[in-house]
């Protein structure tokens, strides 16, 4: 890994979106960069820090709107590296929480090219600061747990629902917004109280900021009323209780 | 909340030790402040980012060792914010995991004072980014979850076994160093293989860390062998076998 003739990927968490949310290191290694490859789920605010004259390759789309594969993705950055390139390789939230960071790192090490990890602001946390939801409070939750709720196409959701079923754990929900009906109801069915309430947070932390509050019971039916722009963020758990809006149901509110 | 004439507290994560992994708007807000209000988590790395002329409260140590109980720090927030100041509240990790930021804000709230949150690098991802081992892993971890493990004197362990007792979710332990011989036994006793791997480590992201790579059925003797500084954090779940180090058992290894 100390191989100083090549360059060196930095797997980056950009974070949730608000640019000074950026860790210290994060921030410092975007603009050393010589080249920044980044994913859709970074925002227009943090791409606006890179330097004009830094190289920026988007794997996030293709031209006719195909993401870039991830072994295409990995050979990118594996040719960047072996041109002795210092590669970001910049990612929304936190490059190891559903960031496949460490499928990259894999590839990376497998070349001998050298890499780093820096940590990111994973959503949740972006969400918890800037609506006033905790994640863990004492008598509502002694622990916090992220899942996915996204699915392959024509897949069944892939998750332990009596164990997700804990009321004491706030459950966040990252990529949920085609299946919160589905996680709704299986919650419901292993026990979860129907008025168990329930946040939406859309574009966490940008002016684009959107929020939902709602219950177990009826999130499917508000979230369809009012839909929010993706990448959406579920926090199921009696600490949404705690959002400083929460009295107003179904509201929506910027980020200030 | 926009009383102008008032003071203003942040309540800040500072993260899990490394200044680099502070926030731009954290070090920001610390570098502006007229007073640092810091728990005993927060690095002397980071502390010494605080401006010579800024005045710091201890409240993580009391003279005779003590800490300054939660109501005094609640008092005292108050107390500063009426005076007009410009008040860090910094506490290690994220204010909004195992942070109690949220009470003190509902204090802050009840006594009309303008508050605002930090989100911080929680110490399970500096440790994921330090070690390497993802706290998601695509066919190793479909989720992750933080608990404490701490119990109150003489009180047991109040945690859901069967929900924790989940393989293909990391767990990560805040606080468990006490009770991990019991916590290992009763995640064993609910179902996780004994050879599920597990990882200490202790003082994340700063020069002091140390790791230490175990399985469930031998964390116990082995963590009795090689004590860590607190604080410490566990890794439970196969997730740790992607540790650059894995492969050398009981090895401890400093933060590079």
């Amino acid at each position: 890994m100390k191989d100083l003739t090549r360059g060196k990927v930095f797997l980056i968490g950009a974070g949730p979106g608000d640019p000074d949310l950026l860790t210290v290191k994060a921030l410092r290694a975007l603009q050393a960069a010589d080249v920044v490859v980044y994913d859709r789920l970074v925002s227009p605010e943090i791409m606006a820090l890179v330097p004009v004259h830094t190289k920026r390759i988007d794997v996030g789309k293709m031209p006719k709107r195909h993401k870039v594969p991830q072994d295409r993705i990995n050979d990118i950055l594996v040719k960047l590296a072996f041109q002795g390139q210092r590669v970001v390789r910049l990612k929304g939230g936190d490059p190891l929480i559903f960031g496949r960071g460490s499928e990259e790192a894999e590839e990376l090490r497998r070349a001998g090219v050298a890499y780093e990890y820096v940590p990111g602001i994973t959503s949740a946390q972006g969400a918890a600061a800037s609506t006033g939801v905790p994640l863990t409070h004492r008598g509502l939750a002694t622990g916090v747990r992220y899942v996915t709720g996204h699915r392959a196409k024509d897949a069944s959701l892939d998750l332990d629902w009596a164990s997700l079923a804990s009321e004491d754990t706030t459950l966040v929900i990252y990529m949920g917004a085609m299946n919160i009906g589905d996680i709704a109801t299986e919650l419901m069915r292993n026990g979860m109280p129907t008025t168990l309430p329930v946040m939406a947070v859309a574009s966490v932390t940008t002016p684009r900021e959107k929020r939902l509050i709602s219950t177990l019971e009826r999130v499917e039916e508000d979230f369809a009323k009012t839909p929010l722009a993706a990448p959406v963020l579920f926090f199921v758990g009696h600490v949404v209780s705690l959002c400083e809006t929460a009295a107003l149901p179904a509201e929506v509110v910027a980020y200030a």
